[in-house]
């Protein structure tokens, strides 16, 4: 079987290293962006440019979108010139941003009628996995699909996992946000505590990291957060835009998340003092702040 | 150097393995429990009785306490017939309770007037690590006296890690279980969420494990909190109690926890309904109350 053919739209700091690694790969893409420097790029590596989205879609076999939030998919999807005016018997499309999961159902609905089979496939790892091809990708749709786009995802990330029906990937990236932003705002808590009762906060990391307290946060941050050292990785303004989805996506399915949403006010806090641009580890200075602790970023 | 005479005043469910393990060492004990049948079985391997915290502390050269809250450690301390009453000039003064930390630096300033050098050096590891000699152990007080009574924490646990001076044991101590309490409530909405999403809440587990979310509790706990195992572990009633010390912690010192102060009302939920015996991570059943999950508990 000959490769696919593969449109992709959405050639931000996520997108662009991932469709450079499938053209690396040897599929042949067709690419479409709003801004013209990442296409020029993409062009200059060989793959072929179209000019909206329903050009994209008549001349794709798997058509991938790299979006940064829900309405953005809505308007390539649905709006005028999209992909829905050149869906085709046979297209898969495979939306990789990080939305609303009722969004992609909603969406995988109305292309369903056209014969378009959808997968939602958001991803973990930031701007370094897509660039290093280390990306976590979360996968819902059928199975059949997910095993014909499965090796596309293997040449972009190092692990993909289908985690259920059509909008599971979703569900499954905002359960992961969620455990995030919250381990985050309870390493902050812990470090302040630390620090205002007068123990060096790097034995607090120290002595956490050995038992029950472990997780991600603390061995890739911790120390790094003891520093003040809030250099991205993952932007506050990002995580904060995925615990608004959350919060949508939990009123949509009735799930109250108590604590989830005192960690989103501390997000909206940290947006409302310009530090947007932190790390989301920088949560910590919104404690800080709270305990009047001089904030070590300068902000 | 002969080894020290060792007192042992708190043979409960952490206290009387703890207590056994020294014995085992070929250290000398002298014990003392308000409950009879502990110190029985301890006379059974070796030690003698003592019938106050005064005689215990007049026969010991180091004197352990493992009793259950700030208010058993001042009565054993300060109250009648109490461990200040027997304090002699050289003593070593080892509390291994978790209580506040303001409470450990004031009974170290009595003591210390008598002569006697205190550390605070809570455990976590619970009963298991108790029994396997697998606790880890986080220490408060000068240098001199870690190292001198080091040998001992060796025995009992695997792990001995001076934080800082008298009382940073216990802010050390309140951090892990700030972290651990926080990680619980943010697993158990992450859960919850997947559940009533509609996706397999053990793929929420296997995804979330594998990147920045990942965590001890996740690891330790995930797969049984989905099949509804509450088996104790760590018993809410318990880490209740360490919020208790906490909050009042936190006031002394000034530090607002949002977070945790949410959490911390979560487990008061958990008391209420009677859910005190469940591991820890029964809060879950919280979390699916509020979402009308039916509680797995048969609670």
């Amino acid at each position: 079987m000959s490769k696919p053919k593969i449109g992709f739209i959405g050639l931000g700091i996520m997108g662009k290293p991932m469709a450079g690694h499938l053209i690396d790969a040897g599929y042949e893409l067709v690419v479409h962006n709003r801004n013209r420097d990442a296409v020029d790029e993409l062009v200059g590596k060989g793959a072929a440019e179209a000019y909206s989205g329903k050009e994209v879609a008549e001349q794709s076999d798997i058509l991938i979108t790299m979006l940064p939030d829900s309405p953005d998919v809505e308007s390539v999807v649905l709006g005028e010139g999209g992909i829905i005016e050149g869906a085709h018997d046979g297209l898969i499309f495979v939306d990789m941003s990080t939305i609303a999961p009722s969004v992609t159902t909603q969406v995988g609905e109305v292309l369903a009628k056209k014969g378009v089979q959808s997968l939602d496939a958001p991803v973990s790892g930031g701007d370094i996995g897509a660039q290093n091809a280390t990306l976590s990708i979360m996968v819902g749709g059928d199975e059949d699909t997910f095993n014909t786009v499965k090796p596309l995802f293997d040449v972009m990330g190092q692990s993909a996992i289908l985690c259920g029906p059509l909008g599971a990937g979703q569900t499954v990236k905002a359960c992961n946000q969620i455990l995030v932003a919250v381990t985050i705002a309870g390493v902050s808590e812990a470090l302040t505590m630390g620090t205002k009762a007068g123990v060096d906060p790097i034995k607090v990391v120290q002595v956490l990291s050995g038992g029950l307290a472990r997780c991600g946060v603390l061995e890739n941050r911790g120390e790094r957060m003891v520093n003040g050292d809030f250099d991205p990785g993952f932007r506050i303004r990002l995580h904060y835009k995925d615990l608004n989805i959350i919060q949508k996506t939990s009123n949509d399915f009735g799930v109250p998340l108590p604590v989830t949403s005192e960690v989103f006010e501390l997000f909206k806090t940290a947006m409302v003092k310009g530090r947007g641009e932190l790390d989301h580890s920088g949560l910590l200075t919104i404690i800080e702040d709270m305990s009047n602790i001089q904030a070590r970023t300068g902000q």
